[in-house]
C-alpha cells in the first residue's frame, strides 16, 4: 500500500533523550514567565524570548528596566483606584475634568478603555471587581463604601454605573443603587451596547461611546 | 427619521483634551516596549501591562529579573551559533548527539523548532540568515565559512540543509553545495513539507519531521 503508507503516521524517531528545553534554565524561565502574559501562548512566548535574546542590549534590558521602573513608580490612586505614577492620578488631578460626574467601573482596564475611547469628561471610581455570592466577594472586599464616602462629600451630580452586563455586575449595580438613590444623586447605568456576558475592557471605542450616551436611569 | 438617526454616527463628544496616555510615562513606555514583541499588538500590550501592574511584586519584578538574568547569561555558542547560557551549548556539549550529522539552519528559532520536534539526533549550524543579493547580504555576513571549517576538521559524514524554501534560501543552499560537495561529504536538503515561501520556525512538529526524513541529495 504505497499510497496509504505515504500518509501513515511515521514511527517515532529514536532520540538520545527526547524533548528538552532550549537555551538553558535562564531562557526556560523567561519563556515560562512570558507565556503567562495575556495574548502570548507558549509558542509566541518563545518567539518573543528569541527576539529579545537576539538583541539583549537594545531590546531585552530596556524592557526589563521599563518593567522595574513601572513596578517602582506606579501606585493606586487614593481617590478613584486608577493605576498611575502620580497620586492623585492624572485624571483626578486634571482641573478640566467635570468633578460632578463619576463613572463607576469594575477594574482599571475598564477605566483605560473608556479613556482611550475619549467618551467621558468626568471622573472615575474603580471598584476592584463585582459582588459575587458564588465567589465569596462581599461589599467590604470592594471599594464600594469609599464611593459612597466620595458622594457624601458633596459636589457629585450623577453616578454612571459602567459595570459588565453579568449577574454579578447587576448585583453590584443593585447594591449601589439602593444606597446612592437616598442620597439625592442621579444614578444611571450605561446603555445598550455592552454585550451580555462581555467585559468592557475589550470593547471597541464606538460601542463604549454608545453605551455611555445610551445610559438609562435606574 | 428616528430609525435612521438611532444608527447614525454620533457627533464627537467635546472633551477637555482628547486622547491621552494612561498611567503616566512609566506605563506608557512599558506598553510601547511590550507592543514591539511578536504576537502582542497595542491592545494586548496594554492588557499585559495592566496584568503586570496589578501584581508588581509577584508578576512584574520576577519577569524583569528573568529578562535581565537571561540577557546576562545567554551567549552565542562558538561552535554552532545557538543561543545558550553555556558555551559550547547544551547540544554541542551532549556526548549522546551524533557529531557526524550537521543540520544547517538560518536562525536560532529554526534550531529550537527542530529540537522541540525532536526529529534530529545530530548537531546544528546556525548561519545567521541567508545570502541576499537584494538585501546586500554576502557570504562574509553569514557564518558560512565557519561551517566549511567545521567540515574540514573532519568527522562530518552528512550536512543537511534545513533552509527556508525561498529564493534566498535556495541561493544559500547552492553556495554551500558548490563548496561542500568537493570535500567528499554527503549533502542533502530537507524534503517536501516546507511550504514555499514559509519559515521553518513556525511549522508544526509533524511537518518538520517529514521534511527531515524526506531529505534529498543535491
Amino acid at each position: 500500500m504505497p499510497y496509504l503508507s505515504a500518509y501513515a503516521s511515521p514511527p517515532p524517531t529514536p532520540l538520545p533523550q527526547g524533548r528538552k528545553s532550549m537555551g538553558g534554565p535562564e531562557v526556560e524561565r523567561l519563556i515560562a514567565l512570558l507565556a503567562r502574559l495575556p495574548g502570548l501562548g507558549p509558542r509566541s512566548a518563545r518567539r518573543a524570548a528569541l527576539k529579545l535574546l537576539r538583541e539583549p542590549e537594545t531590546k531585552m534590558l530596556p524592557l526589563a528596566a521599563a518593567m522595574a521602573e513601572a513596578a517602582r513608580a506606579v501606585r493606586t490612586c487614593s481617590l478613584c483606584g486608577n493605576l498611575d505614577s502620580a497620586d492623585p492620578c492624572a485624571i483626578c488631578a486634571d482641573p478640566r475634568r467635570d468633578r460632578s460626574l463619576i463613572v463607576v467601573v469594575e477594574g482599571v482596564g475598564d477605566l483605560w478603555a473608556l479613556e482611550r475611547a475619549a467618551v467621558h469628561r468626568g471622573l472615575y471610581h474603580v471598584l476592584g471587581g463585582t459582588l459575587s455570592a458564588l465567589g465569596g466577594v462581599g461589599p467590604d472586599d470592594l471599594l464600594l463604601k469609599p464611593l459612597l464616602a466620595r458622594i457624601l462629600e458633596g459636589g457629585v451630580a450623577e453616578v454612571i454605573l459602567a459595570l459588565g452586563a453579568t449577574v454579578d455586575g447587576a448585583a453590584t449595580a443593585h447594591w449601589l443603587t439602593e444606597r446612592i438613590k437616598p442620597l439625592g444623586v442621579a444614578i444611571s447605568r450605561v446603555g445598550h451596547g455592552v454585550p451580555i456576558g462581555g467585559a468592557l475592557e475589550v470593547l471597541d471605542d464606538g460601542t463604549l461611546g454608545a453605551a455611555l450616551r445610551g445610559r438609562r436611569p435606574v
